[in-house]
């Protein structure tokens, strides 16, 4: 069979079962996720043989340690995941809920209610626990799911896709509702973001390169997560104190993800007395620093550069880091215009007018006032669970948690009214 | 300089503007539009003589007699497109709300609000309205406007452009929020539809080829408005005194609209009794009837024909109905997954539980339960102003009103909270 027909057999199977979720109601969702939670505990010797596997292939292959680390599952990892299933098992139902209700001057009556997408397709790296946090977050939200990960991982995804149809199996939902597309052919991955009437929607998770392809390619509507090159402006009303922690946990605490920022920007009028004091606490945290001519000035003995064009744009991922002086909230909100991805920008102020200022002139998924970038997660922000953080206006903004897997439906609801 | 080079300018100079509704109150935005009522009124005569250049051109040109009745304008439509912004000037202010808020345990304050998309790209056909209808749901909703209209239009959209933004200029909003793309050449769509990064988001308005294309064509993310193949489905617990009128009200009143029926589905238990009255009277009232085996066995002397298989799937437009016989609801979802879009489904029962199955089961836009097709519509829903109905489940699913022009962003208030 070629890839367009399995993608499309696979799907067709997905749908058909996903009516085992439209019609179960979210206790039952939950106690799914609870049965594959448990069976992921009780099985976990068996995930670790294949995972071994996995693991082996990967050495042999001199794959880079950090993607061996991201394949590795070990006796706290796999628990970690069924634990993580049970946290998701216990949120609140996402579907079905109404979000807006009236009574027409007709007496008909209006209702907006959450419901599934239907089937949705999940492209991503050499991540096994991608495998089950994905497909638990579609299940609570009623959706199928077309899991396609790395062939990389491939041993771990079958046994850990075989152990959550196997727990399925033993509930109202049908095991059908999980398919695991082969990854062993790159045709599979053009075949499912082509499949479009067949795959409701697509969400890539990954690299910055998995997620252009993606979104380059599909005809499936998907949603963009993505790229950060996020920054920290520092107002002329800031409180220092906090100003300088809050940039350090910026760039610093983990510089590899999209919620790291990459630019500093200072007011021209605290720039004297703060930008010596913030660059060389950067310098001592490792940070490479790339400057406009104003703060280069007051970098003094701090090893600094002068930043080219790119440098601005460039999402380092890395203890690298850029740095302006800017003349007003308006000056740095041109600057984030200019070369920000929309993602997350942050304001130090005490003053309350330009704070406001800042957000009605940022064009961004998180502003964040006198916090650090880094808030701009799922966990963090409390959803429970998240599939990814998205960087597109389209549907979902911001990280994505259960409601963002759900779309809509109008119930309208009469006693023979007719339009006249 | 080229279709390319001249959207970017647009795009830009609109952003840049766009600035000036970021920071605008509802109440600056409410004003602008009756100052644009009044100027469409005040300038009517104006309008009128330039949309007479449209239509003898069209004339002459021998265009269809119904696409020349939408090109027209008189002094009571334009009157009443006038109305038509005081009506969204008068509606509930979108930006701004809070759609979700919580206080995270670190004290860290988190709102979830609605915000402008930025730049939005409208291509449509020969309707002059359009052009006004378009852009005060823009502007209300805070979103700058690149309109590309139809060139048989576009003496009639220069006009009714230059009175908007004479306008505007009279208030505190930019009048470059509204630009009107040229539309003497096809390559301004094509670049239009490629401006990723510089036009937030593209709605086609117009014919199922006009959306398809610009579906199919663009990178810049688009909300498709579309196409209805809408069943309605009489259960075997239906009360038939108000089926038939659901039946005639769904497929007769404008059959040429999105929102029409086209397939008649009938449960077995009541189709002896209940197909040889329906037949009979959509036949009185014109409409061409394509049947399955069992219900054309019931038509008796009433015309019909057995339906093709491609009759199932076609969105007629005209007076002509597909009729069935199904043995249950589930049935009859099964038919409408198979050949429906995913608009408006109709159930007519007075059993709760059928109808809430119905529901379930249905994956679409809008469930009518008891009541007509026809329903699924912004201005019978009271949303006041509709700039399409979405015919997708990503981000908006049926009518779209001011709150569909609107993404979110997250705004998290700290007070210098660091991520550990």
């Amino acid at each position: 069979m070629d890839a367009t027909a399995l993608i499309s057999k696979l799907a067709d199977t997905a749908r058909i079962a996903a009516r085992t979720l439209s019609v179960a109601t979210g206790a039952e969702r939950s106690a799914a996720l609870l049965s594959i939670a448990d069976a992921i505990d009780i099985r976990s010797s068996e995930i670790l043989i294949a995972n071994e596997k996995d693991m082996s292939r990967g050495r042999a292959a001199e794959l880079n340690p950090s993607l061996l680390d991201r394949l590795l599952l070990t006796p706290a990892r796999v628990a970690g995941i069924a634990e993580g299933a049970r946290q998701v098992a216990a949120l609140e139902d996402p579907l079905g809920k109404t979000l807006r209700q009236s009574v027409l001057p007709n007496g008909i009556e209006l209702q907006q209610i959450t419901v599934p997408f239907g089937v949705i397709g999940m492209v991503y790296e050499a991540r096994p626990n991608v495998t089950i946090d994905a497909a638990v977050i579609l299940l609570m939200s009623g959706n199928a799911a077309l899991l396609r990960g790395s062939s990389n991982a491939a041993d771990s995804n079958l046994i850990l896709v075989t152990v959550m149809r196997d727990a399925l199996a033993t509930t109202s939902i049908s095991p059908e509702v999980i398919q695991l597309v082969p990854s062993d052919d790159r045709d599979t991955v053009k075949a499912l973001l082509h499949a479009r009437g067949k795959v409701d929607l697509v969400i890539p998770r990954g690299s910055a390169s998995l997620i252009r392809m993606v979104v380059d390619e599909s005809t499936v509507p998907t949603i963009e997560t993505g790229a950060g090159v996020c920054h920290v402006f520092i107002d002329e009303f800031a409180d220092l104190s906090i100003a300088l922690p809050i940039i350090i946990n910026s760039k610093v605490q983990r510089p590899s993800v999209c919620n790291a920022a990459e630019t500093l920007l200072v007011h021209k009028n605290i720039a004297d007395e703060f930008l010596p004091v913030a660059m060389a606490a950067l310098n001592e945290a490792g940070v490479i620093l790339h400057c406009d001519a104003a703060s280069l000035a007051l970098a003094n003995s701090i090893p600094a550069s002068l930043a080219t064009e790119d440098n601005w744009s460039t999402e380092y991922g890395t203890l690298e880091m850029n740095v302006a002086v800017v003349d007003s909230v308006d000056a740095a909100s041109d600057h984030i215009a200019k070369y920000g991805t929309q993602h997350t920008e942050a304001i130090v102020t005490d003053n309350k007018a330009n704070a406001a200022r800042f957000i009605a002139l940022s064009d961004c998924a998180a502003v964040m006032v006198n916090t650090s970038t880094r808030f701009t997660d799922g966990e963090q922000m409390g959803f429970g669970a998240e599939i990814g953080i998205s960087n597109q206006k389209l549907h979902a903004r911001g990280p994505m948690g259960l409601e963002a897997m759900t779309t809509t439906t109008w119930i309208v609801t009469g006693n023979g009214q007719i339009r006249s």
